[in-house]
């Protein structure tokens, strides 16, 4: 039905990587999309988001929760970045939505370290829990993006256009 | 590794139900997540989210996005409804993550009517594209909810918990 119509999706230009880059650097919370393990079918959940050390992305969870079992089991997931204001037509506000691949960060290894202090120039009240054993960081390396700047405005972005600057 | 914890999911009372249903009755839009077609993985979008006949759950998608397309190819998908308000901790808001069984529902049916009346008394603006060939109400049947009310407050919920009353 839709191969007949135009491609939706403009050419990626300068203002779509800087609005990517707008919504990646101001996030705080995300929503996560992961594999069930028992049915196979997709869950989503809201995550806290940041940087950390080398602006990697990040997020910090708890092994009581299900998404963590579902990443341990399966480590392809989905991201949703840009949150929408509580006015005006929340479909208006651009928003990214990402393929990741994620990975476990160990404790007690330097990578650990430099994700840990930039977690906390954002997320000063994770100090209550980061250090606890069952918190684990998970990093997300992008593989690649739409971008929905609004309604007509789509985007389909690589790795290098979402590397921050 | 979690298997020496108690179970961190609370009984259902009749609290949880009010703040789920508070939660549907309240959304305007939802996270979706669907099965990328062409990777299997996970794949997270914003979408518009109503109520429409019979307090059916709905949403109105384009046949040019991309969660349309991998809904025509595997109806299983994921919602997440309760946004976080600007101020305060996000993660210390309310948000329910359902998993759902999606259907279709054709133009010039009467269940189409009844939904398309509901959602222009919530979407007026949808009134520019509600009636264009390649705009479909997608209904979403809840087959089990996870309700995170906050730090410490989960709760698993069934669709009767969640039938608006």
């Amino acid at each position: 039905m839709t191969e007949d119509k135009p491609s939706p999706i403009r050419p990626t230009d300068a203002e779509a990587r800087a609005m990517a880059q707008e919504l990646i650097r101001g996030a705080r919370i995300a929503a996560l999309a992961v594999l069930d393990p028992d049915s196979g079918a997709p869950h989503v959940t809201r995550i806290a988001f940041g940087l950390g050390g080398n602006n990697g992305w990040l997020t910090l969870v708890s092994d009581l929760s299900a998404h963590t079992k579902a990443l341990r089991a399966a480590p392809r997931a989905g991201l949703l970045l840009g949150e929408a204001p509580t006015k005006g037509d929340p479909l208006a506000f651009p928003r990214l939505s990402v393929a990741v691949e994620t990975r476990f960060v160990p404790h007690g290894t330097e990578e650990h370290a430099a994700h840990r202090a930039a977690w906390l120039t954002h997320h000063p009240k994770a100090q209550l829990y980061i250090d606890f054993a069952d918190f684990t960081f998970v990093s997300f390396m992008p593989l690649s993006a739409d971008l929905n700047g609004g309604f007509g405005k789509a985007y389909r972005l690589t790795p290098d256009d979402l590397s921050l600057t």
